[in-house]
């Protein structure tokens, strides 16, 4: 059984991980035969967005507490991932990952990312273990890996910063999977393009049946 | 195209909506040809818990700003339900159904419900149009419709306060939907059941298309 170690960066779309494609990545990875343990930084969220208004809040959250109603529980601090335990790490989008495992929200290419987020993946890659990324995730590996492919959808002025990072970017569609076969790089567009949740979910099972066929 | 309302009780299992159930529901709504609106009471949560420690937190969230980040902001106030504009209603689970939606999770049979929640659901019924309810959602149905068959699983404590409140109960297993024919009220386990992410795809795709062929 393929052992995936998920990255999640809060719990809610505009402050934290993307629900569905969290929740979806998880199915997928299950339906095709694999496991799953949780992970998240243990590090204080960037700010707290009230999602039915979309104005910030007065709040203060915990990226690894609110990631855990995701995981029901079951989650782990990313500064404890080994990464001889897993055959594949993924993250799952939402403006966490530009806000919380990075700056890129603020900062663009000159954002800095979460340095447990940057250890993981080198670690992976070192190890010649595939690492994939939905939606605005993929804007990690441009950075930390710098001389990569991958996609982000078709937003122009993201992929415009992905390769002042030093990455190409390639237009994709809903469900494709942009693969770096060298570093063994996965990426998909989801919720970067207008999309239903069926089509999360066919990103989801897209990526993670590619990232097994490369285990 | 089938409409849904799904009403959410919050984000998160312990003190909200049960997430995974939440997002497969939606999940299996679109990939069964339907659309759905999401709706929520907009009150207080009746507590908050971390769902890392598992303990209560000194906080106060609302179940309708919590439920939109199932929903990605795209969520209505349960007060402004109307049965006219859907072809079925459906709970997902998680403890915001006993604790938000109704006390049953402190009071048991002797429970009160949410009035928005009940006026939704007898409003759906006095149409004849299909309800359903997942995990321990269909406490809801048994304390407000009384007379009828449903399913939470086997979990036996449950199972006793249900037929208190007058509704017959039946054993399930994964995946089974119990159907009371007379008012079209469907029930399945989930989460009330130790599952499987996939198993509650199943759960919830079940339900989802069982209630189609009723509509």
């Amino acid at each position: 059984m393929k052992k995936f170690a998920v990255v999640l960066s809060g719990c809610g779309v505009y402050d934290g991980a993307e629900i569905h494609e969290a929740v979806l990545t998880m199915l997928a990875i299950v339906k095709n035969g694999g496991s799953y343990q949780i992970f998240a930084p243990d590090i204080a969220q960037h700010h707290v967005i009230n999602h039915f208004t979309g104005k910030e809040v007065n709040e203060n959250r915990n990226v690894l507490v609110e990631s855990a109603r995701i995981a029901r529980g079951k989650i782990q601090t990313l500064s404890a991932f080994d990464a001889n335990l897993y055959d594949a790490l993924i993250f799952p989008g939402g403006f966490g990952c530009a806000k919380n495992l990075s700056t890129f929200a603020f900062k663009g290419e000159n954002c800095e990312v979460n340095k447990d987020v940057v250890e993981a993946v080198k670690t992976m890659v070192s190890a010649n273990k595939p690492i994939g990324a939905l939606c605005i995730a993929p804007v990690l590996f441009a950075k930390i890996l710098k001389n990569i492919e991958v996609s982000i959808g078709n937003d122009e002025q993201t992929a415009i910063k992905i390769e002042k990072m030093g990455a190409r970017h390639f237009k994709t569609k809903h469900n494709q999977v942009i693969k770096d076969a060298k570093l063994k790089v996965f990426t998909t567009p989801c919720y970067m393009l207008d999309a239903t949740i069926a089509q999360i979910a066919e990103g989801a099972e897209n990526i993670v049946k590619a990232m097994i066929d490369a285990i």
